[in-house]
């Protein structure tokens, strides 16, 4: 029996790790040889960022993300040595989530990759990973289609014990792959960070992987794993070229790449919910950067901060405009979270040209900050190198890695019954 | 038990032609509104068989191929309505093969981009598809690893009557996606004829997976419809922009689109020799050009016709070289095929600047054409306009077709037993 569990459980992880590694040093060698052939297909971005204007390679996580599904490719058989070689009844329902989930990923590294090249629109971003996820989805429903959650203890006396979302629960997943791609896009901008930040993020979610192997469902931990280590290596192996400076950029590619990647693992590992605690700084971007995602405040092209030539470092970026562009309620919003030091806020920076000096304040011009993580950790902080920003943004990852474990452990029991059970 | 029969099969099949004509037209609708964003992304070729020398937009084979996934991915859940509505075992093993499929369709859609884009080297060409069918290979070892063959009657007194091929049957499998998708890459370089031949290859096998729904293995074939007839109906949308004069090319990424998706169902379908019958044309092209292919015979790096300008007709290109280069089993095979009429072979075009005019034999210049049934069909048929040539190597393809049919049902007797069954 215990030979059994160690032939069906360890010997697969071993034998993915030991790949893990070969694919990292694979990743290594052959980035350096790759460049020049994207240079010479036009695919390429010059670093804003720098005082030189070098051509930095672009979408190399077309890279990483073939290396990865070549490696577990490779894996496939593994898990099922025993079924293949014994008689036994070949368990399908196994191999049917491995080949959705690398489906659904090889589909959204094709998208992204197309996006890089073609440079898709905004609502393609949104409908293909969800197109993407849809294998993912029935792959759900054929093997658990389980939809009920544990309801925390304080909303019970209104909710009950457990609350069957059904269908809805199907769109909360579908919607968690949209969210996963742009959520790791969007907090990009700096050298490294969407790798960083990625590597960060895959780690702690194998860590908890690794803790849950004792568990019941150590099978779907286990399932996770296997797509994480690969991961992790690829990853690490590209963010080697892709930390300051930069030799190469990951593109959009990474990030849609990535992000269904975590969705995978979240949705058929079973623990979708505890993954969100991953994506903190993630969903604190997103929210601190909805009034520019939804043109509330006007939204330059570029919201990264700028590099001021001087001294060598990162400042905030700006966006300027009338304030009677404005509408009411987001010019009250912008300035209180300005009087919280929330966002660095600037009235009357010059009187606007038609004003003709006036000073109606409605045709004041007013400065304020792309409202990104990013410039909000420079005005925070200061300015600093891009490096150091960097390292400060993945520090933030971390310690919000270590409150997500925080949240899902001990106070759990808060809010649950039995803790590390029922809160998936 | 014929209305379970009609939900299983002719439902599906139904919704999937209803959905295969969506297809069609949303991809008639939407090539004409892609192209700039493929010139803006430097995705173009020159049509070198054309007076202008506009830009034509280059790898549109990625669009049709994203909408054939699109399709089945939405198509996925219907052939499994039954058991998902009731309580029956789901039949996790019908959908690893679905699953299995899009992933190697998919992974060459991305792979084949990529070429498309990054100018891949000929190594990578051959190897590829070998990994993208991996899972395809896997999947056919846990549902079926049927790997004997029946021996035809004649070579039966030293084989016996069926020969189990093992590892060997596997190896014939890889090979299969890397011979599609590379036949019908060499099989191009005319307005129209990737597109057109792979029409009429999908079309055959369409057919004949229709005349085998009678049989005791229909659900195979019902597999194999799932995904020609989406595949039918994207490339006969992309036919329409790429037939002559072409508006849009097809790309690399179409050929490994198309060879990917006729290896799936061949190799999942189960009748992976007869699908072979099928591509005549393919792999006499592919024997006539072995000479070039192996650098057996200077090759130039385009061999397809080149346009006569006054005449506006397209003649055989030739390669141009010293008649010692050439081994002499290869002279003298060239000088025999050139005897039938097969190669056009011209001997001291002039005489080699080296020799001073002293006619050492061995010195001569010497013209051949390029070894591609293109040029074959010019120098049989004469200098022809490219839309006719197109249209008579697509009539060719067509007759083939008919060829393979009568060698399937009615010849197939000399060779077995019972016709229809055993020779797959």
């Amino acid at each position: 029996m215990l030979s059994l569990i160690f032939v069906k459980m360890f010997l697969p992880l071993l034998l993915n790790l030991v790949m893990s590694f070969g694919a990292y040093y694979f990743t290594l060698r052959i980035i350096p040889r790759l460049k020049d052939m994207f240079l010479k297909a036009n695919l390429f971005g010059i670093d804003l960022n720098k005082q030189t204007k070098d051509k930095v390679p672009e979408a190399l996580g077309v890279v990483t993300g073939s290396i990865f599904l070549v490696t577990l490719f490779l894996f496939i058989p593994l898990p099922f040595s025993h079924s293949l070689f014994t008689n036994n009844d070949f368990p399908h329902d196994e191999l049917v989530k491995l080949m959705a989930a690398l489906l659904s990923i090889c589909c959204m590294l094709l998208l992204g990759f197309a996006d890089d090249v073609l440079d898709l629109r905004w609502r393609h971003k949104l409908l293909l990973p969800t197109v993407a996820s849809l294998p993912l989805l029935m792959v759900y429903y054929v093997t658990y289609n389980a939809t009920t959650i544990i309801v925390p203890k304080p909303m019970r006396a209104w909710l009950g014990f457990s609350l069957n979302l059904g269908p809805l629960y199907y769109i909360y997943m579908g919607m968690l792959a949209v969210f996963c791609t742009n959520a790791i896009n969007i907090l990009a901008g700096v050298n490294g960070l969407e790798v960083g930040q990625s590597v960060v993020i895959a780690s702690s979610i194998a860590l908890f992987n690794i803790i849950e192997l004792s568990g019941a469902l150590w099978q779907a931990h286990v399932f996770s794993l296997y797509f994480l280590f690969p991961y992790i290596a690829t990853s690490l192996g590209l963010l080697k070229y892709n930390w300051y400076p930069s030799r190469v950029f990951v593109g959009d590619t990474f990030c849609y790449f990535s992000g269904m990647t975590f969705a995978v693992v979240g949705i058929l590992g079973h623990f979708s919910k505890t993954m969100l605690l991953f994506f903190i700084p993630q969903v604190f971007n997103f929210i601190y950067s909805v009034p520019q995602l939804f043109h509330l405040v006007p939204c330059p092209r570029h919201r990264m901060p700028r590099l001021n030539l001087a001294t060598n470092k990162l400042e905030p970026s700006v966006t300027l405009f009338k304030q009677s562009d404005l509408k009411k309620p987001m010019l009250f919003a912008l300035r209180f979270l300005g009087k919280l030091g929330l966002v660095r806020w600037r009235d009357t920076v010059t009187p606007h040209p038609d004003s003709c000096g006036r000073g109606d304040p409605d045709d004041r011009m007013v400065e304020c900050n792309n409202l990104t993580l990013i410039n909000l950790v420079l005005i925070l902080f200061g300015p600093m190198n891009e490096a150091k920003l960097t390292t400060v943004l993945i520090t933030i990852q971390v310690i919000c890695s270590l409150l997500a474990f925080a949240i899902r452990y001990p106070l759990a029991s808060l809010f649950y019954d039995v803790p590390g059970m029922q809160s998936k």
